[in-house]
Order: C-alpha cells, then structure tokens, then sequence
C-alpha cells in the first residue's frame, strides 16, 4: 500500500480554510482520483498545520489515477482554500 | 481520533535500520503504550525516510498511554536504529 501525504507547512502569516480543505478540495480530489481510503489532519501542534493522506494500491494505480485530465481543475483550487505551497511525502507501508 | 505521526527528516550521512524499526522498535512502543492502531511508513520520496503514526481515542488517552514508565526505554531504543532526530507531528483527523 502507498500513501500520499499532502503537507501544509505552517507559515507565518499564511491563512488555511479547515473547512474548505474538508468539505470541498478534498472530495474534489478523491472523487477525481477515485480514491477509495482517505484521511484529512488538522494540525494540533508539529510542522504542518493541515495535511491529506491518499491510500493507493501501488504506485501504477496512483500514476493511472492522477493523469487525468481533471488534476489540473484541483491544483488550481488550492487558491481557494490557502497560501500555503504544501510539501508531498510518498511512502510504502510497510506495516 | 488524533494522529501522532514521528517523522524522520532525510539527512545527509544518517543512518536508518528500516527492519528494527518495524520489527522491534514500533512492536515495543505499541505494546508498552497500548497503542490498537498504527502504521509504518518506508519513504520512496519526499521530506522523511521514515514514519510511524499511531492513533489514539483523544489527547487524554494518549497522554495517559504516554506516561507510563516504559517510555523511557523508547526513547533509549532510538539510538539502536537511526541517527536522525525525529520531528512530532500531533493532529485531528477530521475526517
């Protein structure tokens, strides 16, 4: 299993929409994706203040998700929701 | 729920025991903490090589897990498989 963490950085002065992030971007992008396992964070304490894991299969299947033409329509949107530039970590769980 | 994520920058010249870390360092802090959920993460690329995040009912729960006297004895373990000093990042997952 693959997951991608999609880390928003706190920043100084950078604004986030929590609820924006939850109730919009995010089922935007699974629903674009066809992400079947996901999990949004909203930061308590720690480096970021917002984050979304997106549980592939492998990484062909998160490849094959992500090509298509809809990706543009959310990056584009995160605009909408911060000022933030987020950082993506990719990992193998491994248990 | 809230996510307790310990992530392990990439540093030049450090050194990473992938399979002690999840084949003897999270089994014993789960036991000792009581910990029901967790998972390991293995970088392929990104910030960290390396991840665990566990999970806990609320911060009380975990604060209670956490206060008992094996935690000492985890954080003494660290040196047994890397060299990285870890970052912890605390969060609710909201959905």
């Amino acid at each position: 299993m693959i997951r991608l963490s999609v880390l928003y950085p706190a920043t100084e002065g950078a604004t986030f929409d929590h609820d924006y992030y939850r109730d919009k971007h995010v089922p935007l992008a699974v629903e674009t994706w066809g992400v079947s396992r996901f999990e949004i964070d909203k930061g308590i304490s720690g480096p970021y203040v917002a984050a979304v894991h997106l549980f592939f299969d492998s990484m062909e299947a998160m490849a094959e998700a992500m090509g298509v033409e809809g990706t543009g329509e959310i990056i584009a949107d995160v605009a909408n929701y911060t000022t933030i530039t987020p950082v993506q970590q990719l990992a193998e769980i491994v248990a």
